[in-house]
């Protein structure tokens, strides 16, 4: 642990939209770990802090993934001729069920927490599955290999089969001590999960919202997804204003609630959510790969939404936040045709914002590498991506726009999570 | 070269939408490199043939690129955020001028062979640019490497800045002498490449047209990608019936033309494409990157016109031929979700079949690993997507589909190029 000064092709997005790209520059992050800025020269005050030279690589932000699911890791890639209600029954349900099994649940986590660090998402926000132990077991392994962010060991109680159902009772109890429990973790903090309100009674979202109260704790869980889902929720609850009143009216939202995916949140819905502070998690790659749809994005951008990307894993295939990146830019391009261009398609910039800079927000701090953020930055070769070599004309911008399209989780060569 | 029994799990597409799985199966190649056949044990009359046991390796049908621009390869995930006609001006006509120069197209198309190949992609149809003695380099190289297919000398006599634009003499006499050196090649064939209706005169038209008839040869271009082409296609061309008359009214619309994208193709256009044995070479990648649509590939399927797919590079940010099926299934999906489910998405074996069994019969072949065919075949190692490792419950067909999903050029541990 020392002070050093990284030297690099730095990119950052200290604003929604704008890069700031710096060749040959340097970011000082102090022995805490927090940065202390970002230079084209060195000033005097760091001159005798040690300097790690990257030559070429490109120094930038780490990514969060805002919305996915742990025990759904060993199904990235299947079933994805199927849509969500029966992929839940077909493959979810029984995959989340062999988590009761701690070994398993210990082999499985680890990978996915080496493969999620190593692709440089450090932070976001996970579910598990209705098991506390192993729950308790994927808070610690995430902890031990860096990340950081908020696990929720999810709450079901009908509409599963019986081998992934709880009772309301037993639901809150568990969520109960996996708080306690989690609490003391340093990195890792407990999030209400209801997985969304098929699967809770008015009984257990009633308890879970007063357990978020009692406690102060977010709250995460799905929104307006598929539309046999919402035909199914105004079945399931025919007295409710909308589907976000399904939660609402329970204390599951409220300020830095987190609703996964919000394709089909109407008027209504997206005012409640500005006015209450939720967030919209956009999943672009699930909402294609199980065939939901395409949430306007640019639309709760304009109103003052809080927007961020999630991967969803395994509903999207992809784990990789870059890929969910330039699904996120697809699919808004998409939009763009759709509307008669009248919701301009996502930059390139503003896609890596969303993945980035937005969710950082969610977890305290400033945009891009703002002084006193933890340094939480992945360091990429993108040579590969260079077939004329050194001598190519492209700009570092350039450079950054073809490395989020192209890169994979080899080209990643560093990963800070916060420390030094 | 000997006679070769390859064992390992195997997956070929004999049929539009099927998917042949054999476990531990086999598959003899003779040492002229041709299919002797599929089996689930070994036939008596191959006891002698020697065995090459690839374990639990998957060996599936390598790709065909139906559409795609070598010179290009440059600009791989640059300009994203730009549509078709700016993208040529500020990007695509500068790079392409640069393969002038014979040392910067050897290094540049020695890398994209590479990298075509290493990732399985062993056939295609290719645009090179305007310039014949480097588009000449170019069918030495991708022969060297083991590819096969087909590669234009691209003809442009307008609408394109100088320094990338050629007289309609010069570029028919150019494209004579491309013509009789390329037919030499053993692997690669000529084919009659008009850029666009926009790029071409009707003096140019013409004369390609008489070329193909004189020598017999193929044509591929591009028709209805995107809606401002099509209006300037309009202007241009007032007297024309529609996009597809402007090729046809010179004779470049007939049996095995390829045209790429076809994305606003109406009933008339498709109707002469049945009718006329033209093939639509659907790029899913090229067409949401810059924005162009989403082409209705099951209604060309349905109404029995020939569909492949093309990675587009670098209209497409990829040119991993997996990324482009998967792409492809992901597009079909929202067309799927915008015509209220009419046109239904394409499945994994469909997607799979389109990128190979289908441009096979280009070439000559029949579907799938048929015997007498030459083995055009890639083998996978996808470990690494079973993080329960072996004592996974997965079947064959559920591994090749996630395969599909996940796969990138490093998990392919071996390329048949049709010789053994």
């Amino acid at each position: 642990m020392a002070d050093i000064l990284f030297r690099g092709n730095i990119v950052h997005a200290p604003r929604f939209g704008e890069l700031q790209c710096i060749e040959h520059g340097y970011i000082a992050v102090a022995q805490n770990g927090l940065v202390e800025g970002v230079f084209s020269d060195i000033p005097d005050r760091f001159a005798d802090w040690q300097v790690c030279d990257l030559g070429e690589l490109i120094i930038t932000q780490a990514f969060c993934d805002m919305h996915f699911h742990a025990p759904q890791y060993t199904l990235l890639g299947l079933g994805m001729d199927m849509q969500l209600l029966d992929w839940l029954q077909h493959y979810t349900f029984p995959e989340e069920a062999r988590f009761a099994d701690a070994d398993f649940a210990a082999r499985i986590y680890s990978r996915l927490a080496d493969e999620l660090v190593a692709g440089g998402t450090t932070r976001g926000a996970v579910f598990s599955s209705l098991h506390t132990d192993t729950t308790l077991l994927l808070c610690q392994i995430l902890e031990s290999k860096g990340f950081s962010g908020f696990v929720g060991k999810v709450n079901m109680d009908r509409n599963s089969p019986d081998y992934i159902r709880e009772t309301a009772a037993q639901s809150l109890a568990d969520t109960e001590r996996f708080v306690a429990q989690c609490s003391l973790s340093e990195r890792i903090k407990p999030i209400i999960t209801p997985r969304f309100t098929p699967a809770c009674s008015d009984e257990l979202m009633r308890g879970l919202g007063a357990l978020a109260a009692k406690h102060g704790l977010r709250v995460q869980s799905h929104l307006s997804e598929n539309m046999d889902e919402i035909k199914w929720v105004q079945q399931l609850c025919p007295d409710a204003k909308g589907y976000w009143h399904t939660y609402e009216r329970f204390g599951l939202f409220g300020e830095g609630a987190l609703m996964g995916h919000c394709v089909y949140s109407d008027d209504e819905e997206r005012r409640m959510m500005a006015k209450n502070g939720v967030w919209a998690i956009h999943c672009p790659y699930s909402n294609v790969d199980i065939a939901s749809g395409i949430m306007h994005t640019r639309r709760f951008i304009d109103e003052g939404i809080h927007v961020a990307l999630g991967s969803d894993i395994a509903g999207g295939a992809s784990l990789f936040m870059p890929h969910v990146i330039a699904a996120a830019i697809r699919s808004s391009k998409l939009n763009w045709l759709k509307t008669v261009k009248k919701e301009p398609f996502l930059t390139v910039a503003e896609g890596f914002y969303l993945a980035t800079s937005a969710p950082a927000a969610y977890f305290g701090d400033a945009a891009g590498f703002a002084v006193g953020n933890p340094f939480q930055a992945i360091v990429v070769d993108d040579s590969r991506f260079a077939p004329e070599g050194q001598g190519e004309r492209r700009s570092l911008e350039e450079r950054f726009e073809r490395m989020i399209y192209r890169m994979e989780p080899c080209d990643i060569k560093q990963v800070f999570c916060g420390r030094v």
